[in-house]
């Protein structure tokens, strides 16, 4: 059997920002694209036909979770994370590096990897490049993150350095297991992590180290990550003319509607984020009308939908004061339709954000929908 | 604009097994029927159109809930109840008095009704005959329970005619209280509630009483809150015979899979019951092959699913093991896809129930349903 080489091809640019696409072996990726967080082989609180049918042509799992439970080599036994979890599109994978660094308890970093404990039962596990590959490969994944160390900020440039570089020479053992374990000939892709901080030169530094290095993508790690959103766009500025023109990149955890066309129009592909599933799960929906807070008690008595526009029934079948009451209620199904509909909404949006891309009117999309966020929920009637 | 009367046909019967049909104000209820239980005004972890499509006609709505929150009232001003959950089919509601009773602090019982605390914000409130069905209308429900008094068994006989003949008076006033607020004219049912815990001689004396009554239906309450099971079905064999045979009966809160073909084999008509959602959410599958626990770590590496020819995808289209990750790891998804399987196979069960009726082979298909569940499980591959 021959399988297709992992590619992306530009099909538009306006701007900085571009229209394309990627080939996984498991299909086309429209970019720019948001791809759903789906932790624990789930994206929490839809079922995967609803999150497909939305216009995700991927998901993201965690590393970091999977490899503890229920383990790689038991998705692998299983037939893989796409059979495991329902989902024949698509997948691309962390390293586990960050989680590793942020959930796991007593851990220790060295030149070779990171030892932790699981922050489920305790028990102690082993993280190397070569490892996270390896996890990775069990897993399935279509498009796999290197290893490396993200930093809190602030920062001091010392450690930011420090980190960089370890992370640099991680790149290089994670493209050797890639290649070993024949990733590219089973049409994967494996892309190396921008590090550098808040440090200008240190992230020109990172991106042009990994170009050098082959490659299939870029991702840009350890932003989003406390920094403002002002430091965050100045680093991409910084970031992305260094990278290859003809590889696809992929901001790391980031971010709002806001963040996301503020980074397309600086170059950015690819995007994942907990924040429309988590804040469902909490109440809060996305809109074009920007975040609605629908635990607040205005919303107890107004019959309007969400956005009686919107194709998502989340959005546009149920009144406010419906989800108001399954919201205070604890009901699992206001997480079910908020979910829905902010999975919606982010899609919906990057819809927009191609077809402007397209039409060469990006600037004034990213126009318009500030101008609808910024003009703010309808009042309650009455 | 003239509403057609609340009505119920006897189109089979099998033994004492009975085909029927119950028309309202908002369709059709083919029985023997299950209601899925929309305590909060939602089936807990499904979409509406879910439940329809599994083949209910009809969900229960709990009063002592929604009277709390988000109160009668603010449901009738959002259009009733049907329009809030976005269930456009029958509604039934229970009085209220069951969960005043098992639910409230600090209550207090007399001839006039129960005063309570919310167990929400301790808010006080009073529960009257009067009251509950002034609720149920405001819910827009379209069958609805008097008010009665439900003692937990074992209890004294004392005690049972106390509540048994204080249910009657009840029963009197509700029956006022719905003539007064129009129920029959806009085609809804009001039922009266069969009491008498497990004395013969007092269900015989409630339901006599009850029968002389004019009620669209007879239900029968205090059953199934500890008794063994044939307890409950010797009160079912000395009960249905003495109610009418025009009026549907409906055994409040039951049951399982095997209490449900039992008493529709001694006369019963609707059955209400959490046990499938409430166990779906908990990680049992009720399945032909009787009930699994997917909790379970002989499901960790089953890559078989629940049950192949169910035509339910909760039930077809994900491995045993996945299911098993799910509950494991607490993800919503494993509560939402085992709920829809659970009511897959309930729904799918009366439909059985009703087909065998029609073809009066009822003896037959319990029997058969019966082999099934004794069969067990089939053992874990390898």
């Amino acid at each position: 059997m021959t399988t297709e080489a992992f590619s992306f091809s530009l099909l538009a640019t306006d701007g900085m920002a571009r229209r394309g696409e990627v080939k996984t072996p498991h299909g086309l990726v429209r970019t720019p694209a948001f791809m759903p967080v789906g932790t624990q082989a789930t994206v929490k609180a839809m079922y995967p036909e609803q999150v497909r049918e939305l216009g995700a042509d991927v998901v993201l799992g965690n590393t970091y979770h999977l490899m503890l439970r229920p383990t790689a080599e038991r998705v692998a036994r299983l037939g893989g994370l796409h059979t495991f979890m329902n989902w024949q599109h698509t997948i691309l994978t962390d390293s586990g590096g960050f989680q590793v660094m942020s959930l796991a308890q007593i851990r220790k970093l060295s030149e070779k990897g990171v030892t932790f404990q699981s922050h489920i039962d305790g028990s102690r596990h082993e993280m190397t490049p070569e490892r996270s590959i390896e996890i990775q490969g069990l897993l399935g994944s279509d498009i796999q993150m290197q290893l490396d160390e993200c930093l809190r900020l602030p920062a001091e440039r010392k450690e930011v350095e420090r980190a960089m570089q370890l992370s640099l020479r991680w790149a290089e053992r994670s493209r050797a297991q890639f290649e070993k374990m024949g990733g590219p000939g089973k049409g994967r892709g494996l892309y190396g992590i921008v590090q550098g901080g808040d440090v200008a030169d240190l992230r020109v530094a990172s991106a042009q180290a990994l170009s050098q290095m082959p490659f299939e993508g870029y991702s840009i790690g350890g932003l989003a990550v406390g920094e403002p959103q002002d430091v965050m766009l100045r680093m991409l500025e910084i970031t992305t003319p260094v990278l290859p023109t003809t590889k696809p990149r992929y901001l790391m955890g980031v971010g709002t509607p806001d963040d996301i066309v503020e980074s397309v129009a600086r170059g950015v592909d690819m995007f994942d984020c907990v924040m429309p599933t988590r804040a469902g799960r909490h109440g809060l929906a996305y809109t074009r009308f920007g975040k609605i807070n629908l635990k607040n008690a205005r919303h107890a008595d107004d019959p309007r939908p969400l956005d009686e526009e919107s194709s998502c029934p989340g959005a546009r079948t149920y009144s406010r004061a419906y989800l108001h009451h399954l919201i205070r209620a604890g009901e699992g199904l206001g997480g079910m339709l908020l979910t829905w509909n902010n999975l919606a909404y982010y899609q919906s949006m990057m819809q927009g954000i191609r077809d402007a891309i397209e039409a060469g009117r990006f600037a004034d999309f990213k126009a318009e929908v500030k101008e609808g966020w910024a003009k703010g929920d309808l009042p309650a009637l009455g």
